[in-house]
């Protein structure tokens, strides 16, 4: 097939979704061509009109259709509480699980001396601005040493001010046998016994 | 969220796809959404204009953006020779493994009493009218109990016809390790051995 073929590029995009390769893709493709109308137009139409209507919030940086996005314009909420986590992703995940009740503050992901993230590349200064009104931030972020690193450095910067800094607790997962969890969560579960 | 919201739809969407459920869709729908301009209105063009260009071969089924299809128009394949296949997948994969150099016959499925899939329901009758100017006809099913029973369903429609009948050769596959191959396949290997 010719490389400006419709359907090669229609795959070669389709292999680029996460969890997609060439083989997939491919598939997938021929699924869809299988029932253009009812299968293709309308996920074309999704993407462009998503793509078209969504932008982040300019507040706490959350990807939403309006800006300020629900959760910001949401009067129900305590804005007085900041979940701070690293991506869009992990607060879709506490909002499916209904954890929290504040608003949210979307960093764009964790220092890494070694992947050249400082400060400047994470929205730190926003962060600040905001803590400044706010009674509890919570840093959400991933139980790995990116994480725990951007964690302590936002712990040091959010010390002056007059808010209070908590973490989420550490221990085993819900319908997590012991035997499986790894040697860190089991003593980190232990320590913090209560 | 809202059902009707565009980020919840596309996700609904993406969830269709082969492979995805709506942990993987939210996955790629939330990607996307970082880059709008480089991955989801490229795909939704994409999309689209395969929608519009492809559409099947009136001689042979394939999809292609031309009817006749790229194979049927070529003349530097020998049109005498029709390799008779379940679906697209199947014979675009036997394109790539540069098998045939002839033409196909896509017939949409199977035999399947079942399934209620009758003669009616498959090319069958075009098959019919082109397999009279054919040489040989080349019955590339699947190695099933369908597969089999309409490739016995072609053969004896065919029979009174002048033209020679063929199946695809059974047995160990490239680079098969004995010791793992269903039994199936080594007793047909081995009463097939030359």
């Amino acid at each position: 097939m010719r490389a400006d073929d419709p359907v090669e590029n229609l795959i070669a995009l389709l292999a680029k979704l996460p969890g997609y390769g060439r083989r997939s893709a491919r598939r997938a493709a021929l699924r869809m061509l299988m029932a253009p109308e009812t299968r293709m137009l309308p996920l074309a139409e999704a993407l462009r009109s998503a793509a078209a209507a969504v932008r982040p919030c300019s507040v706490c940086g959350n990807l939403d259709t309006s800006d300020p996005c629900r959760i910001c314009g949401d009067n129900h909420r305590d804005h007085g509480l900041i979940c701070v986590v690293e991506g869009v992703a992990e607060l879709w995940a506490l909002e499916r699980a209904q954890a929290h009740h504040g608003s949210y503050h979307v960093l764009g992901g964790t220092l890494s001396a070694l992947g050249g993230v400082g400060p400047e590349e994470l929205s730190i200064a926003p962060l600040m601005a905001r803590a400044a009104g706010a009674r509890e931030i919570i840093l959400a972020l991933p139980a790995t040493v990116e994480g725990a690193t951007t964690a302590h450095y936002l712990a040091e910067r959010l010390a002056p001010l007059e808010v209070q800094v908590t973490r989420l607790a550490q221990g085993v997962p819900m319908g997590g046998a012991l035997d499986v969890l790894d040697d860190g969560t089991l003593a980190a579960a232990f320590k913090a016994r209560r």
